[in-house]
């Protein structure tokens, strides 16, 4: 079994990042780490009719980006796994209409990213594909009129809210060496701590990020210091501080290697509330920032924990809480 | 590479259906293979507050009936892989809080069945999982008031209209002997036929169906006849007649051997238009119906395809197509 513990996963053969791409809006352009992505647009049309086409555009786009980078055609891909915000995952399947490639969907709101991750390298580990592209993507604006309120609303929100990133984010899987190696998978556990407040989703899963992180350890034998950094998707300012405190309990040291995608990815002054979220925060910041640095031997070792609230806005109204799920990835820099 | 041609997937241990459950709604049950399920409810509210409640009731138990009929507890179960059709697949995932074990959420629509079938035919075939527990459930009025419009309004449909089958489903799998075998996958490529109307689905995925079933004898280097039977998840009346003018104009004999699920659930005279659809819709009547028919050594071969419309009410709104994909799995009596 590469099964260790109760919900790692070992890989056994040697699984590489080959390429990435990334995409994102004006917002996250102007952001702290706005140089990072591959490309970025000056409004949130992107030169499309809507939102909804927007996103379209900005996961294909992403997708095409990696592919170049690889030097890879979509005929040398065997599967495509991908996933989005928007209802029934349309994005993802309008996408892979256009691809041709086998296509598998997957879905666990903005923890999709490591889910398409561990989903592909079981796939490659076990001789099923040989190469595999990952996809995610999310549209602030798409976002906004689906789960709460049409942006011309106003509504004005508190400071535990979140703003969903405009992105497109896609990475290529395969056994051809590259400077990132996937080692590990946790495959998480769905956690409902009886939040019911839809602009409160850092709190809803500060909880089952903590759980993934502490499975993860204890199933590798690790401690917490066998990470370089560790990286939730989409906590925010709430929800970091409230796992930082959930691992302060348990006697983790946390805080000296932890950094959270969506507090990384906007400045305080671009009032972006407790900070990004969505399907493409965690991706396009892995992808782009921490591969970086990877690359550039800053980090060596990195637990990427993306993590998703799963609400719809039929359940808000009947008062029901919000599950939240985490899947984590062991990355590693090769020498 | 356990990937044999272009699509699909050849399973090295032997992998089997140690046991299932299904629970439906009156309608289905007052239908023509009625007699066939676990267990039936007398309305549509099932004991709850609300159809949503009712749909998590009814995969909740066809969970439970599902691991009481293969003796087994969730701790025995290494992974969870669910999917239905409510948005952010709420029900899987409510669901999955309630039973602590490890989750993969997948989406495929309709085709979600045979989606998390095959996913975890490859887990425990690579050794990532020994034993793991797939489920979809679909709602009627969950789904009507969802993708179209709220059932009191009383709005009118066609004959290409398809009627959203009430009911739960579960299926554990593992190496533990069983009747009933799966051997091959055939992972689906979205294919988009420009329909553009949520009341004709039969008709946009169709050629998702074709696509798959030819691609997977192509694949096997099998020709039609190997196979006992070959049953479409839910393309009605409509989506059937295309799929067998698809097959014949291709010079594949699919009629003589050929049932969907859609179809069979209901009789003419119960106004369901069409036919059933829902990720319940080829869960339920596979699961139960066919299993059964297996197990009697009616039908020693089989082919599930499982057909999924990807849509949601934004996409319509804006005229946009709808993207289709069919998974297919072989499942084969074993003596």
């Amino acid at each position: 079994m590469k099964k260790i513990g109760e919900q790692t996963i070992v890989f056994e053969k040697n699984i590489y990042i080959e390429s990435s791409g990334t995409v994102v809006g004006p917002k996250e352009r102007e952001g702290p780490i706005g140089s990072s992505f591959d490309r970025a647009y000056d409004d949130l049309y992107c030169g499309e009719q809507s939102w909804e086409l927007a996103e379209r555009r900005l996961m294909k786009e992403a997708i095409m980006i990696c592919l170049t980078k690889g030097k890879v055609q979509t005929h040398d891909v065997d599967l495509f796994i991908a996933g989005d915000l928007l209802n029934q995952t349309v994005t993802a399947n309008y996408v892979a209409s256009e691809l041709h490639i086998p296509f598998l969907g997957v879905f666990s709101a903005c923890s999709t990213m490591t889910e398409a991750m561990l989903v592909a390298s079981t796939f490659i580990d076990g001789a099923f594909a040989r190469r595999v592209l990952v996809a995610t993507s999310s549209h602030y604006g798409a976002a906004e009129r689906q789960f709460r309120f049409p942006t011309t609303i106003g509504v004005q929100k508190g400071e535990s809210a979140s703003w969903t990133v405009t992105g497109g984010a896609a990475a290529l899987l395969s056994t051809t060496r590259s400077p990132f190696r996937i080692r590990t998978a946790t495959i998480g556990r769905v956690i409902d701590s009886g939040v019911t407040d839809p602009l409160d989703m850092g709190r809803a899963m500060a909880p089952a990020a903590f759980a993934t992180i502490r499975q993860h350890l204890i199933d590798c034998g690790l401690s917490i210091e066998a990470y370089d950094v560790i990286i939730t998707g989409d906590l925010g300012k709430v929800g970091s501080s409230e796992l930082k405190s959930l691992c302060y309990d348990a006697g983790m040291n946390l805080s000296e290697r932890y950094d959270d995608c969506g507090v990384l990815i906007y400045d305080t002054e671009q009032q972006a509330f407790a900070g990004g979220s969505g399907c493409a925060c965690c991706a396009v910041v892995t992808y782009s920032y921490f591969l970086e640095k990877m690359r550039e031997r800053k980090i060596k070792t990195m637990l990427v924990v993306a993590t998703g609230a799963l609400f719809n806005s039929t359940m808000m109204k009947q008062n029901q809480t919000i599950p939240a799920i985490a899947h984590a990835i062991a990355i590693e820099a090769v020498t």
